[in-house]
Order: C-alpha cells, then sequence, then structure tokens
C-alpha cells in the first residue's frame, strides 16, 4: 500500500528550462545584452550534476542547491564576459525560486493530495522549495529535500531519509520524477517509483530523453493528472 | 522587517488538550473502562518535558515525539492498571495527530500566509506535524521540527537552524507561541516574538498561565486573528 508520494521537482513538476530563459532574457534586456540564453540555461543546469557530485564525493563540504547555483552562474557570467551588480546577480540566481508548474502539475497534485501524502523530495533547498511552492500554489503536504537529510539524490540516504521522516516503510514511499536515474535509485532503496513523462524538459521533444524498460518502474504516466487517474 | 512566521504548535495553534480527552473518552468507552481522563490527559502532557529534557541532556539519544508520547502513555497505562492491544495503544499514541485548531487558527494562517512565509516551529516530529496538518487543514508553507535540527525547543539550535534552513536573519524570523519559556528562548537566540494568549490550554481560565512583563515580546495578540491584524 501506498501512503505516501514524493515528488522530484526540476522537471518533473516545474518546467525549469522555459522559467530560467525567461529570467536570463528579462535580465539581458536590464542589462542591455543580447546572448543565447537558451544555451546559457543549458549550460547553468548543466553545472549542476557535476557541482552536485563535488559535494556527493566530500570534495565541497554540504552546500545548498542556491549556493551552488550561484557558483555556476558566476562562472558562467564571467565566461561570457558579463558583469552586473550583486543584487542583479542574487535576484538571477532566485530564478529557481520563481519556476513556473507544467500546466498540469497544480491540478494534479491537488487530486493527488486527497489520497495521499504529498512531500517534495528534491535536491532544491528548503527555502527555494518553500518559495516555489508559494508562488506556484503548489499544495505540498510536505516540505523535503536533500538539505535535511545531508545528502544530494542519489543517495540512498535521501530516500531512505525521506521514508524515515514520513515514518513509513520504504515501500510505502513512491517516488515521482521524470528522471530514469533518479527513479532506479530510489528503487534500488526500497521505493516504488513512478515515471512521468515530460518530453519538452530541454525544450524540443525528447531531447536527452534517457531510455528505460517498460516494465522498471511501478507506474509510468503522461503527466500528473494521468498519474492521478492511474493511481 | 519579518519575512518569516513559526509557529509553535501545541497548545498555540492547536487545542491539545481537550482533543485529547476526546480521544481518551473513546479509548475508555472501546475498552469499557472510566477514569479521570482530564487527569490522565495532564499527566501525558506533564510527562513530555521531562522526558525532552532527558533528550536535550543527551541521557537518551535523539527520540522523537511520537517516541516519547509512547513511553509516557506505556507508564501512565501500567500506573492505572490498563492492558489494551498493541493495536489500540499505537492509535491512541497517535492521538496527537489528530488535535483540533482553536477556533480562530485556520482563519488567522490563511490571512497571515499572505504577507508572510508560514512554518512550523514545533517539538512535534515531522510525520506528527504533516498529518495533524492535512486533517485540520492547517496551510503550512513548510513543515519544520525539532526533529529536523536534532534539537529540541528550547535549545538555540531549533531557533537558529530555523532561521537559517528559510535563509533569513534571525531577526526577520518571528516565533509566534503561547508560551512565555519558548519565546523567552527565541528572543535571546535573536528572534522577533509574538506571545498568543490562550487562556483555556489547560481547561479552567489562565490554569498554570505563566506571567510575563508587557514589554517581554515584539507584539501580544488575543488570537491568531487579532496576530493578522496586529502585524
Amino acid at each position: 500500500m501506498i501512503r505516501v508520494l514524493a515528488f522530484d521537482v526540476f522537471g518533473t513538476v516545474v518546467d525549469w528550462r522555459s522559467s530560467i530563459i525567461g529570467e536570463l532574457e528579462q535580465f539581458g534586456k536590464s542589462q542591455g545584452l543580447q546572448r543565447d540564453w537558451g544555451a546559457f540555461a543549458d549550460s547553468w543546469r548543466g553545472g549542476y550534476v557535476p557541482a552536485m557530485n563535488q559535494v556527493r564525493r566530500g570534495e565541497l563540504p554540504w552546500t545548498r542547491l542556491d549556493d551552488l547555483h550561484r557558483r555556476i552562474l558566476d562562472e558562467l557570467l564571467r565566461e561570457a564576459g558579463i558583469q552586473a551588480d550583486e543584487d542583479d546577480v542574487d535576484h538571477l540566481n532566485r530564478a529557481w525560486h520563481r519556476l513556473a508548474p507544467w500546466p498540469d502539475a497544480v491540478a494534479g497534485l491537488h487530486r493527488l493530495k486527497e489520497r495521499f501524502t504529498i512531500t517534495t523530495l528534491s535536491n532544491g533547498n528548503v527555502s527555494l522549495l518553500t518559495e516555489m511552492a508559494k508562488r506556484a500554489g503548489l499544495p505540498w503536504d510536505c516540505v523535503l529535500s536533500a538539505e535535511i537529510f545531508g545528502h544530494y539524490k542519489p543517495d540512498p540516504e535521501a530516500y531512505l531519509g525521506c521514508a524515515d521522516i514520513m515514518d513509513v516503510a520504504p515501500d510505502e514511499l513512491m517516488l515521482v520524477a521524470a528522471h530514469p536515474s533518479d527513479l532506479r535509485a530510489a528503487r534500488d532503496a526500497g521505493l516504488r517509483t513512478a515515471y512521468v513523462d515530460r518530453p519538452l524538459e530541454w525544450g524540443q521533444p525528447g531531447r536527452y530523453r534517457v531510455p528505460f524498460e517498460a516494465d522498471e518502474f511501478d507506474s509510468i504516466a503522461t503527466d500528473l493528472l494521468d498519474l492521478a487517474d492511474k493511481l
């Protein structure tokens, strides 16, 4: 019996790429700059896994995602020869707090919340997730983050910590995510898994889509409304 | 400028005593027992500070409040000569997940949430607070607990941990509580403070009410609607 649904957030619940490109365009206008902001957004997101892995391997002490995002942003701005005021760069860095949900997300979460306890289980820090939810109307019952467990996904401590703090067995907890790597790690830790297809996460349909076997996950859904139908 | 309101929960947001007496009465009926359930509820709550202090002094390893409540309950049942099935005792112990809000609480939190980020900062564990909020309709933006910081209030780590994880300075965070001891510890850690009067927390008006000076706290309110007016 599934009692709690834990959601990956970036890409699964919110459309980070369109939101970040929009924020970069605003930033560009305010600075009088033109750049390929789509490529800039991809590079910003692309820096996230290597930075996080430095923390996972112990090469960096625990660093919240806001601060990893800032390191990557500072480097990208430097490479692009862009100088901006600290306030403007800080505001831009917090664009990750202001991501817009996929069109089905708010309605889907409301339906899923009727039957299950719904929580985030994201590598985003708690304040980022809290501000995002407040702006976007994401009706979480609880806000859990890698920050609380001191381990980024896909470390097993994040998945098992989520089950422990929600006071359920690992197989009473289902991870909902658009990324096979996240779901595989959750499954290996004993969780149930639901894949949600987000073909537009990286812009063009299917770009960077990772293949998986039809029977790898407990549920496969086209979006969160479809997941509510299936569960 | 205050950005985040952190709420004590037991007594401040929910009326634990009436709820627990109601649950004990149901338990008594199902077991065919009559006892002074008001006194039993007071003893159960009364065991909480000594048990928590054992954790705070390091005499017990970290123990979540559900488990402290269960230790105290087991002892009270033994003293009262009551034997019951494990399932019934477990259900009774989780009465603390099912506490009813004070009549002003849900409306007051909705109003406060329009201007501030609102979070719990309770000694109750995360799963307890999450289930309570879901049942009672408490619209928290975030669910924070002593469990997350590994320190029970009034340890300063709980208050400062809350400011840190919400990414605000201590003086941008206001603790809202019905208990001067909690507020004094928060103030000593650098937080802002709001006292909410709950004269019926212990049944008869003013029972166990702790006196305080008029200028000790930043705000004094009769309930959460009054606090929304004042902030």
